[in-house]
């Protein structure tokens, strides 16, 4: 036990007292690093996701990334002005399961915090494998072990979690201020470049057409880039976490967000498709890109570094969302009540758990691939937007406080978009994997009501309003104590002591499985049965618990409505091995009795040495 | 439950009363089959295991097969002979572990007892290892599945000796007599022909000299021969359920059973030489010189399934007599006493369940390879041979009665050369594999010791030899009932009267994790708690467990000497999952208690619809 304890004292840290719960608040810088880590770090991967549907059409398709990537910021813009107005709206935390559930109704907002679950355990599991696929750029020595590399990842930022939110911060803001700054620093170099002539235009190489440019192949690519929106939301949800004033500090930094990322993005998507850079099977194309610009120089292994150290903490912003919507719902009971409870830590370790263990099992199952993951990404977080905007406005609506329809009709706005990029998204990308997460949320729906219908349930059976104490519950005025026994010792007496001082009615019961011995345990308990009946119960099968079980039985059906105890003498032993030798009865007798109903069970225990 | 009740019973049967014990005698003939079947079938590879070890050194030595098969048939026979003093002397069972241990002391004993229990179960494994290969040589497509169809036969082998000893020694009299009548058959057909001058002397192949012919390739020839022997104790340790006269009847089967093995044993060696037979990888001995007498016909197709079906059945001589063993072990406390007891079927149902466990271990370690296997087997038969022996030399001379001294002598030439070939056995084995029952036997001693002191150790704490009634446990004139709670439903207000009726000291504790609900608490309490004093505690850390525990031990230091009962309220789910919604907190509690000394835990169950 004791040594349990320390590794778990090691590995997560020592409690903290609630008392300092209000110590925990962030700055906007650090803020910015913990929630925007998700959003920045997918400019990693969307450039690519784009080039890889576009090239389907050929290299003369290439050159759309650059109005899709246009679009796609354009649309990040709407997306932020229409959350910017929930964060005032919303000051203690306005994530899309809130917006929904009270503007909505129950089923969009269980709707929105499913879609949301799945997309948090996404996230983590794309943002680890992507950024593992940035160090496997590097070193494609590591390739064949990508997966395990994987699994220790999240293995590391579960630990973190669990120690606790601002200590793990100070980690991520590191990692995420230095990937933009050497993204900015790249961006300068290649602009620089291109200015002085050294950076050159250079045609992509001829691909085979396997594909038409059709519609839906540019909403296709339209969708992939759009991956690249996926944790925005994430600063509306944690708004309580800000420093006072805290709707304020969330809009400016949700705004500061939004412009770092469409620089990188948009720079990004221009220098490829300037260079000529295609994507491949062993090299991303940010790596690519990166090696054009500045050579396989120390440069170069920074911008790998950085990348797959924000991608890998990426997924922090999960570790800080999927556990606190866990909570609520937990709250809400839609689910188990021990996500609500806040470990030593102060962290909602339950819900970190969840979370580590779900992603591990995604990064098996999809054998730690981004290609097989983008598809099943994005469609719960466009589809909470859509939930959480129409909540907004259906929020002005009711209001009516002054000057509320220009705002309504920003939401609106945002409301239709999101819409018609979730409907994009899922057939673009049903047939690839969407239809996975089309399935689950309905499913994880359907577990929340169930749960929702079982506490309640359950509330009803147990609560006393409109019950009077004197009619809950049978008052005692007559109670049997049965002590099974297998033989006579001191274990067995210091039983029979205890039945003595909880009730006047003890019975002894012996289930005869030797005969021989039963005239010795009946000459013995003269001596030692303090006047106590001793019933023998025959048991011609040779089994202990059915006679037992059936006499417990008769008995409890004799004395209705009375209490009923079982003893059942236990030891405890010395070492753990000891416990093979003993107890197995013991043990069965308890499994058997859980399911008699008025019928109280008690361990006398008895420690061995 | 019942759905698992009604799989036992098509599978093990309906249980059989206590009474009927005694109707489970076996007559000589079935007796013959149940008990013989193990040395009687290795007859199908004992001649192939010495033409192995001779073939190393060059086709000229194999005729030596011939006087090392006369040579194991007089070892034979004497042990035979030393074996049938045992049976009388001993009537009620001689195994042995009983004659070692009353007539030599605890270890040699435990040694004997060692030896055999490795040897039981080294036949289930040696012996369906074998069967199956006689099935491969019929059918060579089967060879990939070995393992798996060993494996099966092993299940369905434990299965039916779970359903008693009775009713599965018909199913094993028909095998075991249909292999016999086989292989005598075959024999009279191979000595007509021989007569007739239709069957020809063969030379066998040359064969490459690997290994000079020294006296330890002998040895080693005659030690792989004697595989032959194990089994032969199994009648001496079965004698109580012949029918009467017991020790007579055992005697006969005994004598029967010799002669059957020697005609058997020799022929099979002398034909396989004469017609040149030696063992290749994909087809055994026996198969060999079958199809070379008849032919590749239905009688060859016979001898092979006979054989397989004695081979596998033959390891029904360990579902025998290993459960018997351990039984007497686990009454002597040296194996768990749970061996002890007879299931509904009046077999020792634990017994048979931990040998096919461990067959199939050894199985799935040894790839089921018969050649890999058995130089493990047979050193634990010879030393357990020998120790029994010499038990039985000792026994005379303590008992000296009347012509004692011819009896002593017989068993004392028994002992000297079963001794000899263990040492033999053992050396020229030794890197083969008998290394690893040379290192188990030890431990299994000393696992019998270990178990022993703590049954003896146990004994002591507990027994009231001795002692006076007034002066064991602690006779209670105050008891303590702490009723931990989480909040106020009809569960608690259940636990609430019970505590009231089994004391008058009762203390509801809540552990304070939400500080605004203590109030309402204390507040409803005062309509609801029957003046029973409701305790707050403090917990800084959030955990409802640390602040509960501390408080117990407090009012155990307080209330020394009394009881102290703490009551757990626990739901009773109406399905499985429901349980993952509720009881954590009671299932840490009942853990972390039950190591506290003098404390009483008690679950009050509450069942919800």
């Amino acid at each position: 036990m004791d040594s349990l304890k320390n590794l778990k004292k090691l590995l997560v840290g020592t409690p903290i007292p609630s008392a300092e719960a209000h110590h925990q608040r962030l700055s906007k810088t650090r803020a910015l690093a913990t929630f925007s880590s998700d959003p920045l770090s997918s400019v990693a991967y969307a450039t690519e996701e784009i080039l890889l549907v576009l090239m389907l059409a050929g290299s003369a398709a290439l050159y759309l990334a650059i109005p899709i990537s246009l679009a796609i910021i354009g649309l990040l813009l709407i997306v932020v002005i229409s959350y910017r107005q929930t964060i005032y709206a919303y000051p203690s935390g306005g994530g899309a399961y809130i917006v929904a559930r009270e503007n909505l109704g129950e089923m969009p907002g269980l709707a929105a915090a499913a879609a949301l679950l799945t997309d948090y355990v996404l996230t983590v599991a794309v943002s680890v494998a992507a950024g593992i696929e940035a160090l496997v750029s590097a070193f494609p020595r590591l390739a064949p072990h990508s997966q395990p590399i994987c699994l220790a990842a999240i293995f590391i930022l579960t630990v973190m979690n669990l120690r606790g939110l601002k200590e793990s911060s100070t980690v991520f803001a590191i990692p995420t201020y230095a990937f933009v700054v050497g993204v900015f620093a790249l961006l300068a170099v290649a602009a620089y470049k291109l200015s002085a002539g050294s950076f050159t235009h250079i045609d992509p190489p001829q691909l085979p057409v396997v594909h038409g440019l059709t519609l839906f192949l540019l909403l296709r690519a339209f969708s992939s880039g759009c991956t690249a929106m996926t944790g925005v939301e994430a600063v509306s949800n944690g708004i309580p976490v800000f420093k006072h004033p805290e709707s304020r500090n969330a809009a400016i930094t949700l705004m500061v967000m939004l412009c770092m990322l469409a620089v990188m993005f948009f720079g990004i998507t221009f220098f490829a498709h300037y260079h000529g850079v295609v994507p491949n099977e062993t090299e991303t194309v940010l790596s690519q890109l990166t090696r054009s610009v500045v050579g396989t120089s120390p440069f170069y292994y920074y911008i790998q570094f950085t990348t797959m150290a924000i991608l890998v903490l990426a997924a922090n912003t999960s570790y800080a969302d999927f556990p606190r919507l866990s909570s609520i719902l937990a709250k809400d009971r839609y689910l188990p009540r021990q996500l609500m409870t806040q470990g030593d830590r102060l962290v909602f370790s339950n819900g970190v758990l969840a979370l580590g263990l779900l992603a591990s099992l995604l990064i098996v199952m999809f054998k730690a691939s981004t290609h097989a993951l983008i598809p099943l990404y994005a469609v719960g977080v466009f589809l909470s937007f859509t939930l959480s905007q129409a909540g907004m406005v259906r929020h002005w609506y009711l209001e009516k406080e002054s000057g509320w329809i220009p705002k309504a009709v920003v939401n609106a706005v945002g409301c239709v978009l999101t819409g018609v990029v979730t409907v994009v998204f899922t057939v673009t990308k049903f047939v690839s994997g969407a239809w996975i997460i089309t399935l689950a949320i309905p499913i994880i729906i359907s577990i929340f009501r169930a749960i929702n219908r079982h506490y309640l349930d359950v509330g009803k059976q147990l609560t006393l309003i409109g019950a009077l104490p004197e009619h809950v519950g049978p008052k005692a005025r007559h109670h049997v104590v049965i002590l099974p026994m297998a033989g006579l010792h001191k274990g067995t007496i210091e039983a029979l002591h205890y039945a003595q001082s909880i009730s006047a009615d003890v019975r002894a019961v012996y289930v005869e499985i030797d005969p021989a011995f039963t005239a010795s345990l009946q000459e013995n308990w003269l001596t030692w049965g303090e006047g106590v009946p001793l019933v023998v119960l025959k048991s011609p099968y040779r089994s202990i618990l059915a006679p037992l079980l059936k006499y417990v039985d008769e008995v409890a059906l004799a004395e209705q409505d009375e209490h009923v105890t079982v003893l059942v003498p236990e030891f405890v032993t010395a070492r753990w091995w000891h416990n093979l030798l003993h107890n197995q009865t013991a043990l069965l007798m308890r499994a058997a009795l859980a399911f008699k109903e008025g019928v109280v069970v008690t361990s006398v225990r008895y420690h061995l040495r």
